[in-house]
């Protein structure tokens, strides 16, 4: 089984691509994760070292970032 | 069948995003479509009219767009 982390903010993007992407994946094939980095602000710094810039994003576990759309800058994240 | 779009321009980010997308789709639920803006330029406008604005991405048979990424932008797809 594969792993994926889906790590949004709340925002209407993030909550719309959460929406599509469940729809499109194969979830026989994939445990999918999220994080609320808005409610886990202690998960932020370990999202930044994987790569995410921006959220919605879909980190998979062969360490590709799929930014998804442009919710929030981790910046804006950090509040 | 739902169906699925993804327009990219052959940039490393498209290839790569549509490598890891392959790997994540359930392709007996999504017949998937690609096309390739540089080679195939008078479908540019169809897809900035569906709403893309970025390559890689992913248009939806339910009108979402999903960017992924950040390859080229339209207009530097258009040259």
């Amino acid at each position: 089984m594969k792993k994926a982390t889906f790590y949004h903010a709340g925002c209407p993007v993030c909550v719309s691509a959460e929406q599509e992407l469940l729809n499109l994946l194969d979830l026989s094939k994939i445990s999918l994760e999220t994080v609320h980095l808005g409610e886990e602000k202690h998960q932020i710094a370990a999202a930044e070292a994987l790569g995410v810039h921006s959220v919605p994003a879909l980190v998979l576990d062969n360490g590709a970032v799929l930014h998804i759309n442009h919710g929030a800058s981790m910046a804006e994240v950090k509040g």
